[in-house]
């Protein structure tokens, strides 16, 4: 029941969707959907989070509205806020930092659209900013629809995704090594400002990406912001195994989880990596009461909000096909391989399986957690859930995607944190001052 | 001497230099050079300008450390602090719209290194943040030692720069206009989060940018974030009289700045825009104290501080050209065309038709304010300069480059700011809460 820090911890991050993270959610009647422009309401949300100690908030991105199912975007904007209109979530968590003191602060940045010299200091000012809390999530990006904001008709394919990422997050992590620790001599009398001498050209060279460097930005807080990746693709997993220090993934199931869990820890030793250097993180949506009957009220009084064609609208953007072209009363036919995010089709197909769902029963049912884990009950319920995950080799911690925001944040942070804090399960107080002191995580 | 909102008044912007605009600054004692990656920092400059009731903070860029001359970065990194490390500006002004209140908040991004759609999502966001408080200073970078940091060995020629700036920010303002203002519903009850028929493509379609759009994020508060520009060669004039509301531009004598503004003006008018629609700031270096005696002392001891190798580096990146193939103690020969900013060579050329320097001359004088305007003397004597020139068609505010800082900028709004409010050419107190607002520029 010791909560020293040499006890493996449960690390929890938020999902910080503006109203939750079912489509519907905005339409609940104790969400403030139109609050997603004022830093406010993101202070009182981030605030919230770091009251209930969490580890770090995290960003999603998405490079414009998605616009696949039924190639217009009028089942986006009319049903789901968050897919719809947000503000850009790297800039969001700068403010986010400024007006926080101890949570971590991660965003999403695609490695398709931008470039290594932008991303590395944008997150190294962060991490500066933050006092060294930052993160950035890694994405490949999975939609054409994306790539037209971009000057091109469509995305790389998935294996060249993967090559131009790799390149990225070489260049940007030489470019975050350019200074070493101690380069700044601030030296007035002298007259030397920094010593040349432990500042470095980057020379990257690759296929996509060249950059020289340095950067003009020196050596941050945390040496390098926290890579977190989530891709669950054979490439995806080779990539996470090698450059992430946190995974997120949707796993269903126990099971599912715990081999991937394996899968991963085995890939990150094989690429000569410590496997506790590698966080792993699934999605999982708390549904949380005083009571399981409760919660299942909340439950069932969100599936009632859903538009179901918010859900396919999802599914089509996430695997980048568009599913309106098969009849809503019926079954999804087997798909060829699609384009866009290929684990979440192969999750759906194993879901398809077992139940008999028509296409419009799945997009009720998709627009709920997206194919994540739900843990709906008591808060000891939900503890039981995540201790039984994180004690049985499923998880490092969870990657949290509240249903209805703020309340469900509320209830989880009120009802659930002390429970696994009485378990000895989660920390009772930050013990440390950076993302990575937060995870466990040495300074590279 | 009513300070009524009718009567014109001086518009100040601060150039938020972290130790000040001289390259030596960093040395005296009074700076505290090592705070540039602390946010508290931030705080306290930006607090003060605001408290000044100056209309915005605002922050250059430059893309990687220079090293134009002689091909190394050491002369930079040894002697100009602000080139060497720094946050980075978009970045920051983020944190900085999260901490302050009333004051504009504007930042350089340029148009050759990064995706039009990118920039008006930042933007977007910081005017959303800031309560419409963000502006864009557009760049088209003139330095090749910056393309290097983007996969190219050169910048495209100044011609071309300018080709791309164009479709950059015509496709920017594209996305800012792809939502109108009221396309946002949060209509709960009967399911319609914002309104497909007031949500555009933007359908862009240039040489160097296709951009579909639309825009993930709703209108902001100004309708688009103010625009400021810079050029002064010929592209960049016709560039600014087409697109900047606000223009900063070196200008060393009350005739030059006339003749700049009479310019400016009519061309702003000859594309159909009213000329109170285009701001006029030149930078100028304001050294001042209680006495004008007092004032030159510390105009002095700043110069002695100054290392001539910076200026020549610093100089030397700003004309892309490596100014040490020419010897020290010889004085500049006339040089061929320069690929970067060619309106900075041609004051330069200028200056030196009638002050015989030497090289290593030249270098000192430049790192003090770059042919900036220098208004040195008591306060009477700075504000009566900033009177001539307002009054004297020369300009409709500037944009304060201040030697020393905090110092510089702390005398400045104790006993410049005090002496145009009794004279009635500056704001008593902020009359409205966006940058626009400030600046008397209509929401477009």
């Amino acid at each position: 029941m010791s909560s020293s820090t040499a006890q493996r911890i449960i690390h929890l991050g938020v999902f910080l969707d503006v109203s939750g993270h079912y489509a519907s959610a905005w339409r609940h009647p104790s969400t403030q959907a139109g609050r997603f422009l004022d830093l406010s309401y993101y202070k009182q949300l981030a605030g919230l989070a770091e009251q209930g100690k969490l580890d770090m908030v995290f960003l999603s991105d998405r490079y414009g509205i998605p616009d696949v199912y039924g190639n217009r975007f009028d089942a986006t904007v009319r049903s789901i806020s968050s897919s719809s209109a947000k503000l850009d979530p790297v800039t969001l968590i700068t403010a986010i930092a400024a007006i926080t003191e101890r949570i971590g602060i991660a965003a999403t940045s695609s490695t398709s659209f931008t470039e290594p010299f932008l991303t590395a200091r944008q997150f190294a000012t962060i991490d500066h900013l933050s006092g060294g809390r930052a993160g950035w999530n890694v994405v490949t990006s999975t939609s054409d629809n994306e790539a037209r904001n971009f000057s091109r008709d469509r995305l790389l394919d998935h294996e060249a995704r993967y090559e131009r990422a790799q390149e990225f997050i070489e260049a940007v992590t030489g470019l975050w090594d350019s200074w070493e620790d101690g380069a700044l001599l601030l030296d007035k009398a002298g007259g030397v400002f920094a010593d040349a001498a432990k500042i470095h050209y980057a020379h990257y060279q690759g296929n996509y990406f060249q950059v020289r460097g340095p950067l003009d930005v020196p050596r941050s807080p945390q040496g390098r912001p926290v890579i977190i990746q989530a891709g669950s693709s054979e490439a995806g997993r080779d990539f996470a195994a090698r450059f992430a220090e946190v995974i997120f993934t949707a796993q269903p199931t126990l099971q599912s989880a715990q081999s991937f869990y394996a899968d991963m820890k085995r890939r990150a030793a094989a690429k000569g990596r410590s496997p506790e250097q590698v966080k792993i993180m699934p999605g999982v949506m708390p549904i949380v009461a005083e009571s399981e009957a409760e919660a299942r009220k909340i439950e069932a009084s969100l599936s009632e909000l859903v538009d179901p064609l918010a859900g396919l609208a999802l599914l089509s953007d996430q695997i980048n096909y568009d599913l309106s072209v098969h009849p809503l009363d019926e079954p999804l036919p087997e798909l060829q391989t699609v384009t866009g995010m290929q684990s979440r089709l192969q999750l759906v197909s194993k879901m398809l399986q077992t139940e008999r769902l028509t296409l419009r029963e799945l997009g009720r049912f998709y627009a709920g957690s997206r194919m994540h884990r739900k843990a709906v009950g008591s808060p000891e319920q939900v503890a039981d859930f995540m201790e039984e995950w994180f004690t049985g080799g499923a998880c490092d911690g969870f990657n949290l995607m509240f249903p209805i925001v703020p309340d469900s944040m509320e209830q989880f942070i009120r009802l659930v944190v002390p429970e696994l804090q009485r378990r000895g399960l989660f920390r009772t107080e930050y013990t440390g001052r950076t993302l990575r002191e937060h995870l466990g995580l040495p300074r590279p």
